[in-house]
């Protein structure tokens, strides 16, 4: 397609597209000897990954940049690849390695499955630290039921991932950050719903 | 306790806390009739919501405000509370009200117990558009294990909301806002474990 098409199938403004091009986030159109340059499927892909990041993740550029460097630099590894991805996409302040004390104590009322693994644990801290600070407290017994909760979502969604490296970050990096809102809101129309009953 | 136990025991500084007394986000302290004001654990049980709020739920001053209104004009019953709650809270770009067309086809592949409240339908609906505007695809049968996974974590909530309204709204609020972050780093934490296993 030409580049004003892919203004209107991916919504996105052509200035902005030239700008994405500039910085290397996404490849010039193709060029073989005519005026114009071509863009497929994988450019339009890449701009709804980036917009995607941009409004639903509302990550900054930076980051953004970070997680089209995986693209490009792929690993093969599904680990290698998923830690990676959570790395990029994760929130920038927090200190990835620092002691996790709560974290870990935490895990320990999770149901079995669990890995003291980075830079997830060092967001599992911060979310505890958050709780604490709110004087709010979450028992052994709700922290078991919310792991055994989401280790069940992972479990189908680990199983979903593409074999193929490529895929697979796209996969992972798409399905953590805007399934996240999705299931934010699920909880809380469950909540309305169960508590408009009482 | 004195203002300066006060900003010890909340971490809040002393400039702060007096800004929160002269918006009328926090009440004055007690005097009678001595020269120094003398706080509480009301007090101080207020100035980590309005903090949680603030750092957690990263809410601004206006929407804070709407919150430490519903604890101050509080509502009897549970589920009105829920739902004020929920939309004081909430995401403030979401129109409540506006036709949901996804969110209303997306619950028909819920489990049963959900009911199409607002203004948690809004928020659903808002999470599959920015799923459809990331190219992203979300089966009928993810949705279903999806939304059985919050429902069983929202009745093991809602059966815990303190029967007192003004708890019933800190408990709700605060449940709502500073659990979101640890349920979304207990997911990424679950991927990585399992992922790492393949």
């Amino acid at each position: 397609m030409q580049i004003g098409e892919l203004v209107a199938a991916s919504g996105v403004p052509l200035a902005t597209i030239k700008y994405y091009i500039r910085e290397g986030m996404l490849p010039a159109g193709e060029t073989d000897g005519a005026r114009r340059a071509t863009y497929d499927e994988e450019h339009l892909g890449r701009l709804r990954l980036i917009r995607a990041l941009l409004t639903v993740a509302e990550l900054p550029l930076s980051r953004i940049k970070a997680v089209l460097d995986l693209l490009d630099h792929g690993e093969t590894d599904t680990g290698t690849v998923l830690r990676k991805a959570i790395g990029a996409i994760g929130d920038p302040s927090i200190t990835e390695g620092a002691p996790t004390p709560r974290a870990s104590e935490a895990i320990g009322s999770f149901v079995p499955g669990y890995a003291p693994l980075e830079p997830a644990m060092s967001m599992l801290e911060k979310s505890l630290d958050g709780i604490d600070a709110a004087g709010f407290a979450v028992s052994p017994e709700r922290l078991r039921l919310y792991s055994q909760a989401m280790l069940t979502i992972a479990e189908s969604e680990v199983e979903a991932i593409p074999a193929e490296p490529h895929e697979a970050i796209r996969y992972t990096v798409l399905g953590t950050v805007v399934v996240e809102p999705l299931l934010v809101a699920m909880r809380r129309l469950a909540q309305q719903s169960l508590a408009s009953g009482r």
